[in-house]
C-alpha cells in the first residue's frame, strides 16, 4: 500500500463501462491536496476552479538542488486504425508505480485540441480505468493555454499584414515619424524592443533623430515579401473552410487581399516553442526569433522585427506553467502543451518533465508521452526535446496491441463501421509473428539513443496466451530489456503492476548518456539522411522546391538546428499502406519549412493537414450540459 | 472607519503618477479575503489564481431568501475625445461607500476586449487612484470568458458552412442516414438535441425509421441560404484584414466559396447572450436560439437546428460565473461580459448584478456601469437588461466633466496629438452653462425611468468653483436629484464621499417601480419611434433594406423582442458632429438585424464598425515581461 495520502483504490467493474460514466464515478481530490502530496508549496501553484493548478515555474528554483527522478518515454509500434492505447499505457504505468508500487510518479501528457473534441475523436484523457479526471476539463478550455496561443499567434498575424498595409501607403520619412513619434517635447525615442531590429542592421545608435535617411529606411521598411509569409492565422475549431481563404477584401483596405488560411490552434508554432521552452527568459527570445517570411531581398522577418514579441510573451506568460491534474487513482499528472507530431515535435512540455523530475525527486519516476509511433514520437523526443532540455531518459517503452501486429503481419483491411474481422478476434500466431518485423525495428531504434526499451502489451479480452507469448519472444529477440503483458483499461493501476515492476528494474540498471542519431553541426541534408535510415530508406530524394529551401535555410544561418519530419505516422515509409517494416524506399522530400522560433526545420515528407473538418454528424450533436447539475453530458 | 477587513489605505501623490504605477504600487489582497469579507461560503467561488476568482451561480441560490442591496447604474453625458472618466467614477464611488463610508459594496464591471489593448486604446481598469487590480489580470485573458465565447462563437460558425457543404454533396437519405446512423444492431435513434428540430417541424415521432421521406427530407435539410447567413467568426485581435474575407477556397471545398468576415470577439451575440443570461437553463435556452440566418424558404435557421446548442452550452459553461476582483482600496469588483454598446446593448452581465445585490445585501450598494451616453448606456440597462433581470434601479448617474461641457457648448474642436485649447483650460462659464443643454436631456431621459439622477462631476485641476456651481444649477433645474463634484482621481474613494453621501439619500429616498420608455408588444416601428424620440428626433426614416427586415423579423414572431438602437455614441442624434442637445432631426434607419438568442432586434442608425485595426506602432511595441519578476511592462 502507498504512502501517499491522496491514492485512491478503484472499484472495478466488467465489462468495462463507457470512459465518461468511469470518469464520472470517481469524485476527484481537491488538487490541492493532490499538490501537497507532491510537497509542492501553495506559493508555488495557483488553484484554476477546484480540480486543476498551474504549477508555477518558481518551483524549479526551489528544487534546484534536488536530484531527478527516472525519466521515461512511451511510444508505440507504427499506429493502426484499431488503436493502441499509448496515452491509456502511460496513464495506467504510472497508476501502478504510484498507487501499487509506492513509487513518487508523475505523469506528464500533452493537452488536447479542443476542436476534435467536438468533431471525430472526442476526448483524449485515456481510457477504461486508466484516465486524467475531470475528464471534461481535460478535453476543454483547461487552464486556457491554447487560447493563449490562438491570441498570440493572430496578433502576430495582425501585425503582419498591418505592417505591410502601412509600409506601403506611407514615405520612409512618415512611416519613420510614425514608429517613433516625437513626444510633447519634440523629443523621439526608440521603443525598447526596436533596439533588437536595429542592432541585426547594425545600427548602434540609440538617438532616432541621429539615424541617416538609409538607416531610417532599413529600420522602418520590413518590405516583407507577401508571398513568402509563411506565418498562418489559427482556430483551435475544426473549420475546414478556412484552409485557404482570401483576407483584405473590405473596401478600407485598399484592394491589398492575399491568400492565406488558418490552422487549428495546436499547429501554431506557438505551441512548439511551448513545449521545447526551458524558462520564461529563454521563451521570450523563441517568440521573438519566430520568422514569419523575407524580406524582398531573402532576409528572414521575426516577430521582434514586426516590435511584438514581447507582447507574444505576455499572452504567454501564464501558459508557461504547466497544469496539475490527477488521474481515477489520484496519482499527479502534468498537462502541458500539445503541438503536432508532423510538423511539429509531437511532445508535451519540457517545462512540466522539469518539474516533475524534481518533484518526484531521486527514485521516482516521470512518464511521459510522445506523439505517434516510436520512429516519429521517440525519435523527436530524443533528438530535439531531450537534445534542448539536456534531460536523459533511462526508459523507452514501446506499446502494441495484438491486433495491431497482426495488422502488420498482414492482417485483412479495418473499415470504420464494419464488424471487425475474425483474423483480429481469434488466435492467429503466424500473423502475429509477422507483424513483430514492426515492433523489432521501433525496439532496435528506441535502443540506439542509449536506453533500456520495455515493450507492454496492451491486452484485450481475446488475446490468446500463445499471441502474447510471440510477442514476448520476438521483442527480447530483438534487445528489447523486457515485454510486459498489461490490463490497465480493465484493471487500473494493478493491471500494470507488472510493466511498473519492468521499468524499475530497467531504469535501474540504465545509466548512460543520451546517444543522439545524429549531431547538430552537419548539413540539413545529411541530418534528413540519417532519419530516413532509421525509416528503412535507402535514400532521399527532393523535389526542386525543397533544395531551393535547404539553400535558403543553410545561407540565413539555419543548418545547425534538429530536424523535425513531417512524415505519415501510418508506415514507416512515406506510404501510409505500408504495414510493417518496410526498406528499400527512397523517402521523397516535397518541401521544407523551418520554425526557428521553436527551433526546428520540417521537411515535409507528403501533404499534412493543418486543419481537420467536421462530419455530417459531429460528436457536438451528443454535446450538453445538464442544467441541474452542470455537468457536461455526452463527451466520448 | 469601516468594518471590513480588507479596505485600505491609500497613500496619494500629486501630481497624479501613470495608472501603471499607482497600481503597481499596491499588492493585491489575496481574493479569498475579498470572497470572506463578502460571506461568501469557499464552496460558492473558484479560484483562478491569486487575484481572481469565479463566483458561482450557486451562491445565488443559498442568497436566495436574503434581500437585494441598493441597485445604480452610472451613465454619462455624451462623449467627447477629451473622455468623462466613467469607469473611473464607478469605481471611485464603491471605493468611497466602502471605504470610507462602512457600506457593503461591489463595483460590477464590463471584461474589456483584449484586441484595443494591444492596439490603441490600453487598458481599462478606471484611472488614477481609482482602479481594479491586478491592471494586467483584468485586462488580458481574466478567466478565460472571451476565449470561451471565440470558440462557441466559431464553433457554430465551422457547423455552419460544414452542414451546407454536406448537405450539397448527399442526397437527402444519405444526409439522414449520417445523421442518425444505424448502431451494430441496425437500429437509429435521434441525438435527444434533434427532437429540439423535431418538434419546430411540427413532427412527433422518436423513431428514425417512422419518418416518411418528406419528413425525412425536412429533418435532415436546413437548405441555408447562404445570402442570408448572418453569423461571422470572431477573434480577440484587432485585425483588419479579416473585416471582409473569401473562404472556403481549398481544393477540398470544391468551389464552395462564400464572402464573409471576422468581428472582434466581443461583438459577437455570445457576448450578448452572456451578459443578459439569468441562469444556466436560461443561457442554454438563448445559445440553442441564436438565429444564424434564413433558409431558402425564408425560415430562421437556429443553432440548435445545427445541432449545436448544447456544444455551445457546455464551452460557456465556466464563463457564466463571473470573476471577483478588486479595487485599489480593497473593495470588491465583479467583472463579467462586456458587449459591444451600439450593436448590443453595452452592460456587464446581469448574473453577477444579482449576485451582487445578494452579497451586499439590504443596505448594501451596487454600481453598475453603462456603456457610452446615458442616451445609449442607461436606456439600454433600462429597456433591455432591466427588462429581462426584473431588477429595480433606485438611482442614475450622470457623469460629466467641465471641459467636455465646453465642448457641448459649442467650444472648439480637439485635435489628437495638439496642446488643448485654451478654452478648456482656463474659466469659461458661458461655454459651460450652453454644454448643460447635453447634460439636461441626460437628465429628464433617465429620470423618466422612476428613478433618483445624480450627477458626478469628474473634476479636472483646472475647473473652477463658478463652472461646477453653474453646472450644479443646471443639474438641479433639469431635475437632478443633486450635483456632486468628485475628485476620486487624484483621491481615491476619499474624493467620491460627497458622491456617495448622496447616491445613499437618492436610493434611499426612492422605491417606485420601473418606467419603461415601450411596451414589448408594439409594432418594432413604434419602438424605434419611441426610442428616436428620446434622442430630440422629430421622426424616423426607413431604409429599403429596413423595411424589408422589419417585415421579416415581424413575420417570423420577433417583433416582441425589445430594441438595441445601433447609433453613434457621439451625438443625440446620427450625426457625431452634432454636440449639445440637437432636436428636430429625422432619424435615418439604414438597416435593421436581431441577436434572437441574446434577445433583441438592432437598427443600425449608420455604419458601426465591428473589427478595429493597428495603428503603424501599436501599443504592443511597449509591451513585454519583466523576466526577472514576470511582470508585465508597458501596458497603459
Amino acid at each position: 500500500m502507498s504512502s501517499s495520502k491522496t491514492i485512491r483504490r478503484l472499484e472495478v467493474v466488467s465489462p468495462v463501462p463507457a470512459d465518461i460514466d468511469i470518469a464520472n464515478s470517481v469524485d476527484p481530490l481537491p488538487i490541492a491536496a493532490i499538490a501537497e502530496d507532491l510537497n509542492l508549496g501553495s506559493k508555488h501553484y495557483d488553484l484554476y476552479g477546484k480540480y486543476k493548478a498551474k504549477v508555477l515555474l518558481s518551483a524549479l528554483d526551489e528544487l534546484q538542488g534536488s536530484e531527478d527522478g527516472y525519466y521515461v518515454v512511451i511510444g508505440g509500434i507504427t499506429p493502426t486504425p484499431l488503436g493502441e492505447g499509448k496515452s491509456t499505457t502511460t496513464v495506467g504505468l504510472c497508476q501502478a508505480l504510484g498507487a501499487f508500487l509506492d513509487k513518487k510518479v508523475v505523469t506528464c501528457l500533452r493537452q488536447p485540441s479542443q476542436g476534435p473534441t467536438f468533431g471525430i475523436k472526442g476526448g483524449a484523457a485515456g481510457g477504461g480505468y486508466s484516465q486524467v479526471i475531470p475528464m471534461d476539463e481535460f478535453n476543454l478550455h483547461l487552464t486556457g493555454d491554447i487560447h493563449a496561443i490562438t491570441a498570440a499567434n493572430n496578433l502576430l498575424a495582425a501585425a503582419i499584414d498591418t505592417r505591410i498595409f502601412h509600409e506601403a501607403s506611407q514615405s520612409d520619412k512618415a512611416l519613420f515619424n510614425r514608429l517613433c513619434p516625437p513626444n510633447k517635447e519634440g523629443k523621439r525615442t526608440f521603443a525598447n524592443i526596436m533596439f533588437r531590429r536595429l542592432q541585426k542592421l547594425g545600427i548602434s545608435k540609440t538617438n532616432p533623430d541621429e539615424l541617416t535617411p538609409d538607416e531610417v529606411k532599413r529600420f522602418a521598411r520590413l518590405d516583407i515579401d507577401p508571398d513568402s509569409i509563411t506565418w498562418r492565422r489559427v482556430m483551435d475549431v475544426n473549420d475546414r473552410f478556412l484552409r485557404k481563404i482570401t483576407v483584405g477584401q473590405g473596401p478600407d483596405e485598399k484592394g491589398m487581399t492575399r491568400e492565406t488560411g488558418f490552422d487549428i490552434s495546436v499547429a501554431s508554432e506557438i505551441m512548439a516553442v511551448l513545449a521545447l521552452t526551458t524558462s520564461l527568459a529563454d521563451m521570450r527570445e523563441r517568440l521573438g526569433r519566430m520568422v514569419v517570411g523575407n524580406s524582398k531581398a531573402g532576409e528572414p522577418i521575426t516577430a521582434d522585427d514586426l516590435g511584438v514579441g514581447g507582447a507574444l510573451t505576455v499572452l504567454m506568460k501564464d501558459a508557461i506553467n504547466p497544469t496539475l491534474m490527477q488521474t481515477l487513482e489520484g496519482t499527479p499528472v502534468l498537462v502541458h502543451a500539445g503541438p503536432f507530431a508532423n510538423i511539429a515535435h509531437g511532445n508535451s512540455s519540457i517545462v512540466a518533465d522539469k518539474i516533475a523530475l524534481k518533484l518526484v525527486g531521486k527514485g521516482g519516476f516521470v512518464v511521459t508521452e510522445a506523439g505517434f509511433g516510436a520512429d516519429i514520437g521517440t525519435e523527436k523526443f530524443m533528438n530535439i526535446k531531450c537534445r534542448y532540455s539536456g534531460l536523459v531518459p533511462q526508459c523507452a517503452i514501446v506499446v502494441a496491441t495484438i491486433r495491431a501486429l497482426k495488422m502488420h503481419g498482414g492482417g485483412p483491411e479495418v473499415v470504420a463501421g464494419k464488424p471487425l474481422d475474425h483474423a483480429y478476434t481469434t488466435e492467429n500466431v503466424a500473423l502475429v509473428e509477422a507483424g513483430c518485423v514492426n515492433l523489432a525495428r521501433h525496439i532496435a531504434n528506441s535502443k540506439a539513443y542509449g536506453v533500456n526499451v520495455i515493450v507492454a502489451i496492451n491486452k484485450f479480452a481475446t488475446d490468446t496466451e500463445t499471441e502474447m507469448n510471440a510477442v514476448r519472444t520476438a521483442a527480447l529477440a530483438a534487445g528489447a530489456f523486457d515485454a510486459v503483458v498489461c490490463t490497465h483499461h480493465a484493471h487500473g493501476g494493478k493491471g500494470a503492476v507488472d510493466l511498473g515492476i519492468a521499468v524499475q528494474r530497467a531504469c535501474e540498471s540504465q545509466s548512460g548518456t543520451l546517444k543522439f542519431l545524429y549531431p547538430l553541426d552537419i548539413g540539413i541534408k545529411e541530418k534528413i539522411e540519417a532519419i530516413a535510415k532509421s525509416y528503412g530508406a535507402s535514400g532521399v530524394e527532393y523535389s526542386e522546391q525543397s533544395e531551393k529551401q535547404i539553400e535558403m535555410y543553410s545561407k540565413q544561418g539555419f543548418s545547425n538546428l534538429p530536424i523535425c519530419m513531417a512524415k505519415t505516422q501510418y508506415s514507416f515509409s512515406h506510404i501510409a499502406s505500408q504495414k510493417g517494416a518496410p526498406s528499400g524506399f527512397v523517402l521523397p522530400i516535397r518541401d521544407v519549412r523551418a520554425s526557428i522560433g521553436a527551433g526546428f526545420i520540417y521537411p515535409l515528407v507528403g501533404t499534412m493537414s493543418t486543419m481537420p473538418g467536421l462530419p455530417t454528424r459531429p460528436c457536438f450533436f451528443e454535446i450538453d450540459v445538464d442544467i441541474a447539475t452542470g455537468k457536461v453530458l455526452g463527451l466520448s
